[in-house]
């Protein structure tokens, strides 16, 4: 007897929780991450699942047809293949085991909890897929550790090469390759993953993030581009005690308005634009600043909203540095062009869902990097009533969480039948 | 043949200069300051100035007139008194050595070079004093290694206990009573100075910071009330991808207009408010942040000035804060009232230098920590043309500095006549 819904979300949501905030503490390859690591391959190994593991850690536990034959002894050596490991192609579905600091109990792991569920349906029900079927986990998807998102699938699709991967430092200083060497795992074995090779369609489902579904569970259609901005302001240290009000080249200024205008502008664009981050040099609360670094998180529906949004705030800064006599810098650190889920299996999956609402989703997910891969990849999401997210306040109602689970079961069992 | 003003200047300059930036760094106790320190000796040694320190290494340096006797025996043990030093209170000037971080040339040394050098021109003239004149140097004015300004004068006072100030930690973390201990000062001799009881009369010569001051020289009239007041500006952490920009309540929204409203509301007032420290948490690109901590340095002409500008400042905050569902809480961690240095002294230096301007400074100095004990005490400036202070870019000119050391010279020979 393999345990229900929410004996799993019981077991999983007690592992590194912070007692103060109740929020979760899950980097990569940490004790906590790896304590719910453990907990996935117990539930896999209660299940009889055929767990296989990649280079990195990425993890797909398999339920494989009867009629599927076992590898080719040779074909899947090392850490990848073994006992179970189906030799085709099949359906994987699943989320991440980590969080952000301080982060919800959903993001991720409702994901994992709902696709070991949703197997345990079909099984009760006598369901006998005609290909495997996989739950799967994705390392440090959060980037809240080496600050790289979604390292597991970048790493795994080989959009991230091995070594970029393995000279990621953590706020520590400790590079990814002494983090796994010190768990035992070889560095060396890091690089594109066997698993994508067994992966004919992947499903995501994760919590929705933005209370923009009002339906029980819905499928997306979409993530939105996504940009980072490193925004330098510069001007001139000075007294804060004797330096004339008219006299100072005050940096901090120049920051205030673009923030404001960075959120006025995304609101008519309907978009998205945060300034969370922030950097002041020298830092003293009796010098006017020298500098103001300040990094802008901007999402929009499409790659040419978010141009225009970036150009719109771009533009209010400098107006604003002329009046201060300060200067601002823009640099993109990364711009993520949207990622346009395949139509025909979103189609399918609103089909089995008999309408279920399509929408699109400012967050990046694992999803979002296998589809950009070639994998044919489609995301289910499972409302959030207040929209917040990354945050110990994250919440879904259980109601709606067992509907995804229905939801989940009805896709499987649709795409390997 | 001692070194004139121009080899003095020099030869300081040299010491703790950052190559790059071509700042001070001279933190109390730093190695650094410890070189400034040796050279001031050096200085007072080739003079032939008498050498006494208290307990936390406050420094005068004695020119005593040859009808001064000696101590008597055992009345000036310890690290105060001692050979050639006066038993009798006399004329005190000079400033400070250290330095903020990334400072200029001029804050603190030009008092102290210049006091050196109205010491040589009033010998070279052959004048005879008829009280003592010390040259004095006050340890960690700045603040910048202990977080305390006026450390050195505050203990001498006793305004600030030995207790306390030994309880004071650098950003490393180490204790003043380590620091000390490390450099062979031992700590249970820090305390309040017996310095300070052959300090009848003080003047401290210092560049003016705020371009306030059109004429050469200048005579203070006060120091302006200072506050620094902390802001905590709390909201709630949220995904900065999907959350809805009318679903957050995002703190660094009224950070930024808080900012803004300060720097408006101290033009209005003719005061100073300034936003140069701050700390985001979580601090991350893709985070609405839940918490903004700002620190606000604040100074006006009179207290009543400085409370109505916090008012304005405390009141838009809220006003906005109530817009962003976010919150503000604001504390005083210091307030410093109005310094109005003695009438009498003040006015018979402006007789002296005959009609200098007055001013008020929005700088704290040991002169203002002298003052408040009791102390006579009077500030000379030397204009800044820039204005610009706490900064590499500091700077007076050279003829400015020297009608500096000529009015310094004119206004000992008064006090000491």
């Amino acid at each position: 007897m393999t345990e229900s819904f929410e004996q799993m979300w019981a077991a999983l949501a007690a592992i590194g929780k912070d007692p103060s905030s109740g929020g979760y503490h899950r980097g990569g390859w940490t004790p906590t991450e790896r304590a719910a690591t453990d907990w996935f391959t117990d539930q896999c190994a209660a299940r009889g699942l055929a767990l296989e593991s990649d280079g990195l850690g990425n993890l797909v536990a398999w339920w494989s047809p009867s009629s599927v034959p076992a590898p080719a002894s040779g074909t899947a050596s090392g850490p990848a293949g073994g006992a179970g490991v189906p030799n085709v192609p099949g359906v994987v579905t699943g989320s991440h085991l980590d969080s952000v600091i301080d982060g919800g109990a959903f993001d991720g792991p409702l994901g994992v909890v709902s696709a070991l569920a949703a197997v345990d349906r079909l099984r009760a029900e006598g369901f006998e897929p005609s290909v495997p079927i996989g739950v799967g986990a994705f390392v440090e998807e959060e980037g809240s550790r080496f600050g790289m998102p979604c390292l597991g699938s970048r790493v795994a699709t080989g959009v991230l090469s091995a070594e970029k991967a393995l000279a990621l430092q953590d706020r520590a200083g400790v590079p990814l390759s002494t983090a796994l060497s010190e768990l035992g795992i070889d560095p060396a074995a890091v690089g594109p993953s066997p698993l994508l090779d067994r992966m004919a369609t992947f499903v995501e489902l994760h919590v929705e993030q933005g209370r923009a579904l009002t339906a029980p569970v819905g499928v997306a259609s979409s993530i939105w581009p996504h940009g980072r901005f490193r925004f330098t302001f510069s001007g001139e240290a000075n007294h804060a005690g004797t330096t004339l009000m008219e006299d100072r080249h005050d940096p901090m200024l120049t920051y205030a308005m673009t923030a404001l205008a960075a959120n006025k502008q995304a609101r008519l664009a309907g978009a998205r634009a945060t300034f969370g981050r922030l950097s002041v040099e020298p830092n003293g609360t009796n010098a006017v600043p020298s500098q103001v670094t300040a990094w802008l998180d901007a999402r929009a529906a499409s790659d040419d909203v978010l141009r225009s949004l970036l150009a719109a705030i771009t533009r209010q800064a400098a107006e604003r540095a002329e009046r201060d006599r300060t200067t601002v810098d823009v640099v993109a650190e990364s711009v993520s062009p949207v990622v346009d889920f395949q139509p025909g299996l979103r189609d399918r999956l609103v089909g089995v869902l008999e309408g279920a609402p399509v929408l699109p989703t400012g967050a990046g997910h694992d999803a979002g990097v296998l589809s950009d891969a070639g994998i044919p990849t489609a995301m289910l999401f499972v409302r959030n009533p207040t929209g917040v997210s990354h945050s110990p306040a994250e919440y879904a109602e259980q109601d709606d969480c067992l509907a995804g689970v229905d939801a989940l079961a009805a896709v499987l069992k649709d795409l390997a039948r």
